[in-house]
């Protein structure tokens, strides 16, 4: 997706060989504008799909999902990483390890929000160890939906997280893939899977 | 805003007299097409002020705001309950207590993405007793941001925060104000203040 990669080289920054900084465009400082496309885009790519769901995790993955959300007509559900007074029954939990904020958080989502009836779409923010991408699919898995794929905003493909989930099956679909961040520097891997995807 | 207080009649709980659920469309199911209409109406309110950015809390506070960003034109910034590995730099700060998380959470921004030109609005999902919009007005005014309004979500009009940021002269825009949720029943202050305000 060329204008997400434009500003993941204009405006992103390698912290280091696997850390990548873009809060000022997807998680602290938010382009609406550029969630739109990107919600367009994960729509283009999963619209014969039949998606009822879409189910991320809180706080990153909610720009794009609702933008994703609103152009596909589905409802977006947001796991939770810490448990609210008003968030309290028949829970479906799980666990994921945070490598930006080195714990371990709790996720949790309302069962009555996604059920066997429902093809879900897991939309994330990044994927990297691939750890939150689990924790959302073995919530779904609990509750019995179908998972019709993972649309992901960035993966660090040199990290193993988006090869383990497409060695077992899942569609998995990144809007940028980075293939490294040695010496400061952003290089994406170089693919032609979509006609909008670009070097 | 009609449709907002029926989605609140119809799905909207009264857990007690002073919490309402509305896990279903706004906090953790999130409506896509609802929270559009809900930026549409943020942006017909404040839509003279000059508005540069809007600035929201993680994570319900979110969806309504890209919506509203969308709309209006200008970038989201959502201020962090936790830090990051990624969020370290000039930092301001800020508390909040949370009375659904029944905890205090130090909430924060990078002072880099709101500075003296900016013209703030300030959105939240909900308005209680006021401590969250406190703790992000004391944020843009560490920035020396201008304050162009509040808009919320949902007021609980019975507890002391709308009433308190008025008298302060804060410009506060509520789409729906709770008179009380006593007895189980949701009932909405009476106004009309606005054309397409209701009963």
């Amino acid at each position: 997706m060329d204008i997400l990669k434009e500003k993941i080289l204009t405006e992103g920054i390698a912290l280091s060989e696997t850390v990548l900084k873009v809060d000022n465009f997807l998680n602290h400082q938010v382009d609406p504008s550029l969630m739109h496309e990107i919600g367009r885009e994960f729509q283009n790519r999963f619209e014969e799909k039949g998606i009822t769901k879409i189910l991320t995790l809180e706080s990153s993955g909610i720009a794009p999902s609702v933008m994703a959300g609103l152009l596909m007509g589905v409802p977006v559900i947001f796991a939770r990483k810490r448990q609210s007074l008003t968030l309290t029954d028949g829970l479906l939990t799980s666990e994921v390890y945070s490598y930006t904020k080195q714990e371990i958080n709790k996720v949790c989502v309302a069962h009555k929000f996604i059920g066997e009836d429902d093809t879900v779409l897991i939309i994330d923010d990044f994927l990297a160890n691939g750890k939150a991408a689990e924790a959302l699919i073995h919530l779904a898995d609990q509750a019995g939906a179908e998972i019709a794929g993972i649309g992901i905003v960035i993966e660090k493909a040199f990290q193993e997280g988006g090869s383990a989930l497409r060695e077992k099956g899942y569609h998995v679909e990144s809007l940028a893939r980075i293939a490294n961040l040695e010496a400061g520097k952003i290089e994406f891997v170089k693919e032609k899977e979509h006609s909008n995807a670009d070097v």
